[in-house]
């Protein structure tokens, strides 16, 4: 049964992430985009009509002629899977309504993130916390995925790597450099602010980047359905985010701190980051990457232009893996932040949905 | 006689840094430029035949007829001060050679910068530093002081009002995002390397980032001509270097801890950085800025664009004071890296000679 | 009575045009900034509670403190000159009651640039078109000058100079690459649009370039209140239009036709060029530039981030003057869109009518 | 035996042209990628120790362990293909040696473009001069086609959709913005020049423009060998080039004139440029694009960011065709300055003379 393409629905769909998701889902072999879902501005249009199309590929004609629909379960009831890429002001009742309906949802918005029995899933780093999405279901209830922030996305894929190798990471100080396409183009960066400029503050980035990890590098709790979230004594997180002139990438320094000591070598380090393997790559799903991690050992990568793309946006790069004068270990993380960091994410946790036939 | 003009030559006069002295000496009510000096290459041409002047002021008519000399203390001799600007490849032996001879050097190479009798001086930071020369002048020798790097020298104004107010910092853990023209024109950054990219590497610069700060910041020794460098155990930092596609203007995020404890509140901080006021202001100097730093309560400056070039680019300035939830205090740095990081402190330096009579 | 500070007005003052306005105002010797007009969002706030200031220079605190006004002329009475930054949508009915209320307005809108008996004017290439006011003035009415559009404003200075020596112009293709900050800020170009990037259009441009030059060339109609604007077939006009990557400064590739034949050589057009001298120097005005033209020898100039700032914004620059192939001589021109091309133009041409004493 | 993979040399391979070229061949079904060649510095290395390897794709592991020899025809014998991205200061004496040893090159140089029994090509616009190659061949000599100039490249395609469909055309007025990737990496275009900045000049590129495309759209001579190249009183061309913030894509805006009067309506030259084929599409060139010419509705297309990369980089894009005051038409080409206009065209030129057995 779940080798039938899976019918999938999109919310927000004149919007960045919405058209994201929208090209991803093109030709894709899982899936069949079969419903758009908009503000009641777009409903009842062609989408070709309600939408500035902004991506590079051109927009697929059998989509171009879609009617836009009104964001309602009503109208999403075929689908076996909803991606919401809508605003967070909008995000939160519609939703809810959704999962009440008894659908599924992968939002890609900030609203749930913290929220009990939703997992926050970058799939190459967690995908086993969709293992509550069985229990979730056996209880009949729709299910809700949330995709992380996009500079968290990059950043806790070696440190589920070194956690996994060498026990918990206790500090992590992160400094990010990210790319303008995260805040979307209606507005948007502007120019102005971003030509000859960088602009060394992204409103409510940092207080994600400090909370996220905790989730995500959870356990799931005793009941099947929620998580241990790591409390912040035990893993304490210093974050400072940029935005800069780059179109698609976030960089981001990290200097972190084991609970081993002492702790693991440089070399040690890199070697656990090549050979972390995902269960992504065991369950054969379409968009997994060769390698979830690459290592650079050239001092000067990895680099968002020549980098980002690895295995399609997927990877994440890792390169100046070093001895930290303050804490233990320091090293640049490089993630395509459309694609491991949002739209491309959720398309991967559905695969995985998929495979664990859970829809 | 302090009032009269002090003779100035520049060494290294076709280059990148060479250009920015002598731009800042034109019109300057201090200094009459009056040898220019170059490698055998361009010795013995007019300047404007010998160099491609790269700077968005037009070349003076005077300078541009001057005949670039080779750099020896020969053709310098008639010189109070000397500006080098010269590659670190050259600068070791011609600026030895100056020095033996009696000439008054002040460096933007690297050098230098570690020997001992040698001041490593950003003039809104440290300019009693050069006291010492004081006492080698008075031994009747020639004397050099040397520029810190453009990285450190954002930095170090803040943690001086810092310790000045606060006592010790001991622990540091800083990323820059720093402009293309640290780099010079030629070759320079590559347009390929830096357009939708940034380079997260610069050769040799985060060594330079943690050991120049305990230089700038310790006292001079009690035999008055040298310093005692801060222990490396005694203040821990770590850099992470990165060029991103600003032009001028490098901008870092700091964490920082105190050896007080309790640390002071963010208010603290932010009214010691705003009250730090420097001697280059009572001394009178031409070049000395209104405000030594400017602090931001807008979360979202100061960006290099617009806040690079308060009070001539001599100002450095500090923004989003915030906790730390690793070390004490978090904040973000900016300053012009061509000014108050390279040719302009060397001018403010020449400044404070003068003023206190040494040339 | 001109010697007196003249008392200035801003409409929309919180967009960016007005703050351009207010910033060249701010230290003005000849201007007094008496009232700030805004939306009636932002009427009854103090400045810096009603708009986010976004000039490099800080916001005056003077001026941070008035309180903005509706765009009625009743707020706007004592002034002698009002400065209008409306956006179109506004600018028709607003402008249009203050001129009917007697008041002087230079809008940088577009509304009345075709307008009958309203002066469309760089102040560089035809202040002469002002002598229209004194005889509007003299029937006791209210008058209006219309800034060019900024990508026009560059071209007609040297097409003047050309005009003036050798006869009459006749045919025109230009290609621009114009700067971002003639799109303002809010949204203005997203940095989804440009990095890496260039727009090849930019809405109803084309046509100002291809009219606006008809009329700022033109004479003075013998009703001495109008214009006699060149019919399109004696002057041909061919312009595309391209939006680049640069903050500040249009340049422009023109290959132009002359009446005269043979036409002017190479070195005859540069003479023209750089002697030409325009009646704003002679009137002594604040900020006439001391060249009008300023022409470069070097193939590789003007460059936009290099030679914007000549004069303060108000010269041009012309390069590269060479034989066309196929009309008779090209070169390339450039000047800055928010000085020449904007804001500065209307402070220039009030300064004009001071000191002509027609404010 | 046109099956087999042929073999593939490649001279300059360190350099920006040698390794497109290297990454075009690639897992290329036709080639195989054989001799690598360079300077005497390089000779003897494995490659990747000789060169730095600057594209986005990783040094396959096959080449990079290639030991590089110098470029003597003895060295490339085996080849039966030699690809030269030699720099025009070794090219000339290299290739003529190659020619003269029976070796078929396809040069991007510049030095023999404008030499007779040279077919100077843009695969999509004129690969029936290639046919020449089958009469030098048939003379037993070795032979070499120039690809054209990065910028010519775009421009001859539609002129050649038009002059086939309409007749010759007869006056073009170009104004080009070219990207970066164009200059190479070493040093190419400094950032210092580039960022918030344009360079209104190129070197030699406007003499290449105004005399490459009166030999691509020209007839071969009726002595088989040889092109009637069209007398620059009937083609007249004005070029002006500018160099732009942008990675890869050439945009140039054009306006021309037909012979033929009247001109074709705007309608009929975007269907002219919409129906265009080329022989590479019926030859079954594994390169050939789908669309040679893509034309665009939308007014702000095409852009080089979202449509450089059309038919892999080696269709070009037209929009913004309308009528032009002065001439005729005018419109906007773009094209992927190193794919159609570079290494891309070599590759699809030698694809081309495996198809029709000329190799």
């Amino acid at each position: 049964m779940s080798s039938q393409l899976k019918k999938a629905g999109v919310l927000g769909a004149t919007g960045s992430v919405g058209q994201r998701f929208m090209q991803l889902l093109a030709d894709h072999p899982d899936f069949d985009l079969a419903v758009l879902g908009a503000s009641s501005r777009s409903a009842g249009k062609k989408y070709v009509d309600a939408a500035e199309w902004k991506q590079a590929s051109l927009l697929p004609t059998k989509v171009a002629d879609m009617i836009v629909k009104e964001c309602t379960p009503e109208n999403f009831k075929e689908c076996d899977v909803v991606f919401s890429g809508l605003d967070a002001d909008y995000a939160g009742d519609i939703e809810k309504a959704f999962v009440d309906a008894g659908l599924v949802i992968i939002s890609n918005a900030k609203n749930y993130r913290r929220a009990e029995n939703v997992p926050l899933v970058v799939p190459t780093c967690n995908p086993e916390h969709l293992d509550i999405c069985a229990n979730l279901k056996k209880q009949g209830k729709g299910f809700q995925i949330c995709i992380s922030n996009c500079s968290t996305a990059g950043m806790v894929v070696p440190l589920k790597a070194l956690q996994e190798k060498f026990g918990p990471i206790t500090t992590m100080i992160v400094t990010t450099m990210q790319a303008v396409s995260g805040a979307g183009f209606s507005p948007g960066i502007s120019s102005m602010d971003i030509l000859d400029n960088l602009i060394p503050y992204i409103s409510g980035e940092e207080d994600k980047l400090e909370w996220e990890p905790r989730k995500i590098l959870a356990n799931i709790a005793s009941d099947g359905v929620s998580f241990d979230i790591i409390p912040e004594e035990d893993f304490k997180i210093s974050a400072a985010c940029n935005r800069v002139a780059v179109i698609d990438g976030h960089t981001e320094c990290l200097s972190i701190k084991f609970k081993q000591s002492p702790p693991p070598s440089v070399e040690e380090v890199k070697a656990a980051l090549r050979e972390f393997r995902s269960p992504v790559q065991d369950l054969g799903c379409h968009s997994a990457p060769k390698n979830i991690i690459h290592v650079f050992e050239q001092p000067n990568r990895p680099q968002p232009r020549l980098d980002r793309d690895r295995d399609a946006g997927y990877a994440c790069s890792v390169g100046r893996v070093r001895e930290d004068p303050v804490l233990d270990i320091k090293f640049v993380v490089l993630s395509h932040n459309t694609i491991l960091g949002a739209a491309g994410s959720g398309i991967l946790i559905a695969e995985v949905l998929k495979a664990k036939e859970l829809i």
